[in-house]
């Protein structure tokens, strides 16, 4: 049963919890996650080019790009001419070669993704959660309906699926894989694998929306390739993910980046987190509303209570030049221009990723009002360093990033494998 | 000449800028660090001692303190009886193996201390950079002054001095030494290092008294042995220095920390960065000054323009229990506890250092109240692992810290020495 050693697995690459954890095995977890994301990235492409995408020498890249051809992962395709040289042998990545799952659990709907290793989508499955079928069981038949439906749907084999990666909202302990608080389903100590592990076959990784959202601009977008970035997600609730030395940073109780409870307004608008002028008071979907409401408490483009209705007419309405819309939007970039420029002068990023759906729906208004107002806050240095861009990926970027999270879970396990293997040879 | 060595090095362990520049090195300098740090901490200690403090292997850290020894920075100190089994030998850090200078370039002094391998300060030397004295050849002489100074008032040769850490307060390019900007001399693109290099033959190395606060309290105080923290400074100016996954966090363009310009109050006080609302302008000793002149314009503990004088006089009034000192230190403890419970929520850390002269001024009072502020600010599960703590460092963290780069560098050096050593010896 993989279950029991997918569990326990850190797929994060170089343990950042304690200096003491770091050993050479994540170096070279690390390096492998590097050449594949390379690979995903350019293929076809040659081991030469890799280590010169990557920095790695050519040693370790044709010895890393030997472990990956053994995994399936990619695949000999050929040979390009060099200059006068030797033909260079080219690799793909092999997008049949497994599956991986990914799994959004959201307050009202749980959406799963199958991906071949191209990370194209196979496959995709959708269930409501109804208000008063919250209780953990009824959640879990959920996810196993929508996880056996994608299998079904794309055709593959139980045993190419690699593993499913699971984000949801709420405080989970990576390790023991109990979700401590889930404040929209009012969970406790909910054990979470150990249920999904009942239904499901699949090597587990459990994780949070904005962790996902960060490993997917890491492997698939606007991070690749960055050291230090930071991807603000911008939603119902808002919050920071942390990319610092090329890894997601977790913290030290798995919930660092809660960045939408930093105080903007010193006794401003009361926040749901019991707080005071918390950013996401004035950045989250229901703060906008609150933005739009305090302009214009008749508006037409309030939608009761309909964040996503809402969100939409006032996008429509900023395209369309309506002043109401356009003055909520700006009302909204200042103040998440004025949090974001407190990132900047802290991380000294090298780019700040605007991602999830409020950011989708507004879009290149906001973009431009955002950076406008960062330019206004932000110390000059860390300023001229960082690029400010909305997400470039395409589909739900939590299935993504869940996804990634079983991706980089094989990885570290092959690994191991690896290394039992190579144990195993010398005796 | 060690110094073109020396300048190009990053003191700074596992290289965070990019992750194509983590490699194998990276890890025996953190390690060796790690090693060394320990027997600092606790000697004499056994290999195996060491070992289970840093969770590194025996074998490791027996190949380390191999090293350490060669290097004549510890020593072989006798033997401890294990109950039943060999008696272990003992190491303890070799003190007078080599000396360390750490320069504290502030606005208004220059303070010189020159220390042993145990960081025992051994002399100590300070000069006034007056207004009107500030043009940089002016400064690197009394940095030169102070330097002979110590060497001659310690009495150790030239050449036992390992090197000599420059912290000063400016945008500081750690690869060229350039300072590109230091605003209270208003210098623009000054080569300091190459400045200092004329009149100073040990290997130096140049950071902010941000990183050499954070990097005094990684080696020496309250961040030992802990993977996240983060190190407040307070003085007249507000940062946080940012120690993640062991090491230091430098950013990109080497400017990450400025904390201190994090929007508070959207539209508040205007801060001197040309921006409004900033934790500094209402927790750095100006800031403080002017929650004292709101509360109370006449105040005899107001100083003039003497920040040292006013912070001191408030600190008084507050163990006296005069009411206005009381209510300053009150709302300075507000607006800063709630800016650190923003670092929290975002980090996760295992601890938060309150450093910096203004916190050493106030001491428990302000951490009681700063302790108050983040309880009720902060989300409830990075709060419960998080302990806020005044550093423990009795001396001048900045100094301290500066020599711990001189240190640090001394050690990565050291690495490439050895690795140069093994690959002739292979010939
Ligand atoms: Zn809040
Ligand atoms: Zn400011």
């Amino acid at each position: 049963m993989p279950r029991a050693g997918a569990r326990s697995a850190r797929p994060g690459p170089v343990g950042r919890g304690s200096p003491v954890r770091r050993t050479s095995r994540d170096i070279r977890t690390a390096n492998r996650y590097q050449v594949l994301r390379q690979i995903i990235a350019a293929s076809p492409t040659s081991r030469q080019e890799l280590a010169a995408a990557t920095g790695l020498s050519l040693a370790t890249v044709a010895t890393l790009v030997g472990e990956l051809l053994d995994l399936g992962m990619i695949t000999e395709v050929g040979f390009e001419d060099s200059a006068g040289g030797r033909p260079r042998g080219l690799v793909a990545v092999n997008a049949p070669g497994g599956a991986l799952i990914g799994v959004d659990l959201a307050e009202t709907y749980v959406r799963v993704e199958l991906f071949d290793l191209a990370l194209n989508v196979l496959a995709r499955a959708e269930e409501d959660v109804r208000p008063g079928e919250s209780r953990p069981e009824q959640v879990v038949g959920h996810v196993a309906t929508a996880v056996g439906s994608v299998v079904a749907r794309a055709g593959v084999e139980g045993a190419r699926v690699l593993g499913a990666g699971v984000s949801m909202p709420g405080q989970v302990d990576r390790d023991t894989g109990v979700c401590a608080y889930a404040p929209n389903w009012d969970w406790h100590d909910v054990p979470l694998l150990d249920l999904l592990a009942g239904h499901i076959a699949h090597p587990l990784y459990l994780d949070n929306p904005l962790r996902a959202c960060a490993v997917a601009e890491l492997w698939f977008g606007a991070a690749r390739g960055h050291g230090d970035a930071v991807v603000v997600n911008l939603g119902t609730g808002v919050g920071a993910g942390l990319v610092l030395g090329g890894a997601v940073h977790r913290g030290v109780s798995d919930s660092a980046g809660e960045w939408g409870h930093t105080t903007l307004v010193l006794d401003g608008r009361p926040c749901h987190c019991g707080d005071r002028g918390c950013v996401e008071a004035y950045t989250g979907a229901p703060g906008i509303m609150l933005n739009l409401r305090e302009l214009s408490p008749d508006s037409p483009l309030l939608r009761a209570d309909d964040q996503t209705a809402t969100i939409d007419a006032l996008a429509r309405g900023v395209r369309a030049g309506d002043p109401v819309a356009v003055k909520v939007l700006e009302r909204t970039a200042r103040c998440l221009g004025a949090g974001v420029a407190g990132l900047v002068n802290l991380f000294n990023p090298e780019v700040v990723v605007l991602s999830s759906w409020v950011a989708a729906a507004f879009g290149e208004p906001l973009l431009d009002g955002v950076r406008a107002a960062v330019a206004r806050h932000a110390l000059r240095r860390p300023l001229a360093a960082t690029r400010i861009v909305l997400s470039p990926i395409p589909t739900d970027p939590v299935c993504l990033g869940a996804a990634t999270f079983a991706l980089e879970g094989a990885l570290q396990s092959a690994g191991k494998g690896a290394e039992r293997r190579a144990v195993g040879n010398r005796r």
